[in-house]
């Protein structure tokens, strides 16, 4: 926070106060699940705390991005909506702005490396999205989309990096918070950034004093690195498991980890895959590994959260059954 | 049921009124979940009507037998509770009354043949059961049973065919009927007959006019032919991926099927196996084989259930990860 105030490079969003959150809120409910929350006696033993998983696994399409994705959809204007948007990934936010355009009846496109797995390819599809391929390589992607944004006045929509998402995304924790008002903590895992922004502006607004940690694979530390640093590092390499984390925090959300998160624990590949074979072995869910982090990270360092109330949120459950790490 | 008049060979339970299954239901609260209903539109979709799914899978232990267990052992005199009880399953049953026994802070004998899986020996040992291991085979297992319950006096507790495990499994739909007032049909699977006799009680005292409908493999149909017939029917093998099945009807819960039980739907291995996969990939919730047998015979019989709500209980959730048939 101070060094964002001296560097001054950051600017951060108007609305996102209170009211903006209820309102989106309100605004995102009728096309979302109002995902459960649940707990488990043995991992409270294993933990040693009271463990509220925010099951976003749950969710539409599988993941929290849905709140994200029809959050920036309902934003546009008239004229934009006709035009359609335009995102690149191969993840669950190219499923969820796929689904979120079908609600809301505008054209989506996906741009997709050419090698993308097919199941990937098919689950947009499945939701009527329009798959644009490209190269795999992240500047052919960014090309690819500025020309679909100029050809067809389509607008762009980042994945974590862009106001409405992370609004968006900030009614995970609000709901976890209207279910469990009294935690100490909320655990997110850290990937571009727009989970954990949104995560700690609920936070900020929705409790008294709850405070917001991200967890992050070692391997792509990149959120650790920016929040010692106090600017956007990144990642020499991409290899986790985790594959929903793999990416960098970008300059809308930035500054708010910045000035509400105080912390992020990193874990080993390892620690990743053991949480991940504990919720599936002793909750029954179908997790991907990136929600498996905050968990890792969480019996990594159990002594700071001896017998407190920790909220957890489950990112999603897209995982390919055929090619389990256990 | 006329034909159980007419034979008169099974009697029926006296206390299975509707006064009894509330204050039943009341006694076990304090042990179980209160497991949650979950709904999917993609299955909804896929399956052309409302689908609400009990999940036992998030029961303790991982399984309704949790209900039924603890059910029939607060239900012993103190005498009968200083010596123990004992069961024979390899199963979740094995398990229940393990962790029940636990709870109560009583002895559990749990007969296993000696060639058990040892990831099945140590859910039992983690819930401080005492395994009695013995030759594989049924026979041994009742012997070795016997002599427990003759040398330690203790009581033998079946794993479906007793009226208080009946009971006490009957608490499953109770709550399902308690979130969803207007269900048209209950199905669920049939393996010794609990389940289905206890949800047929709370569906003849909780519903107007709840159907209750069976689902079994075709590979052991015995339930099947046993309704047919209107006696207790056997199978010649057992070979069938949902393990939680393979066993027969007994007096005690077979009067009460024949009463209320109108039909039972045969799926086969590969029906299960899907229906199965279909669950992990888009509830995002691990299920065992034979909790997957319902939907299977939903999918099977798609346009008898066209447009109805239908409730189906998941049974259980205690797989092999590391042995899964997709």
């Amino acid at each position: 926070m101070p060094l964002l105030k001296k560097e001054n490079q950051y600017s951060k969003a108007n609305n996102m106060d209170k009211e903006t959150l209820i309102q989106v809120h309100n605004n995102v409910k009728p096309y979302i699940h109002e995902t459960p929350v649940l707990t488990s006696e043995l991992i409270n033993e294993i933990c040693d705390c009271h463990v509220y998983f925010k099951c976003e696994n749950f969710q539409k399409m599988g993941a929290f991005k849905m709140r994200g994705a029809i959050n920036a959809i309902q934003n546009l204007t008239s004229k934009q909506k006709e035009n359609g948007v335009v995102t690149h990934s191969s993840g669950n936010f190219a499923q969820a702005i796929s689904l979120a355009s079908k609600y809301l009846n505008i054209k989506a496109y996906i741009v997709m490396p050419e090698n993308a797995p097919q199941v990937k390819k098919d689950a947009v599809l499945n939701y009527q999205g329009i798959i644009v391929e490209c190269k795999s390589n992240i500047k052919a992607r960014e090309i690819e989309a500025e020309r679909i944004v100029k050809n067809e006045n389509a607008t762009f929509i980042h994945p974590s990096n862009d106001d409405q998402v992370i609004l968006g995304q900030s009614t995970s924790a609000k709901e976890l918070l209207e279910k469990q008002s009294d935690l100490d903590i909320i655990l997110t895992p850290v990937g571009g950034g727009g989970l954990l922004a949104g995560t700690a502006l609920s936070a900020k607004y929705f409790s008294s004093n709850c405070e917001v940690i991200g967890a992050e694979p070692e391997n792509v530390d990149d959120a650790y690195r920016s929040l010692k640093s106090g600017k956007i590092e990144y990642n020499k390499n991409t290899s986790t498991i985790a594959d929903g984390l793999r990416t960098n925090l970008g300059d809308r959300n930035f500054p708010i980890i910045l000035e509400n998160v105080k912390k992020i624990i990193r874990v080993s590949e390892e620690e990743i895959i053991n949480a991940m074979k504990l919720v599936w072995e002793r909750m029954k869910m179908v997790i991907e590994p990136s929600s498996a982090v905050p968990l890792a990270a969480l019996l990594k360092e159990k002594q700071n959260f001896k017998n407190k109330k920790v909220g957890i949120i489950i990112s999603g459950g897209n995982v390919d059954l055929t090619n389990l790490p256990f």
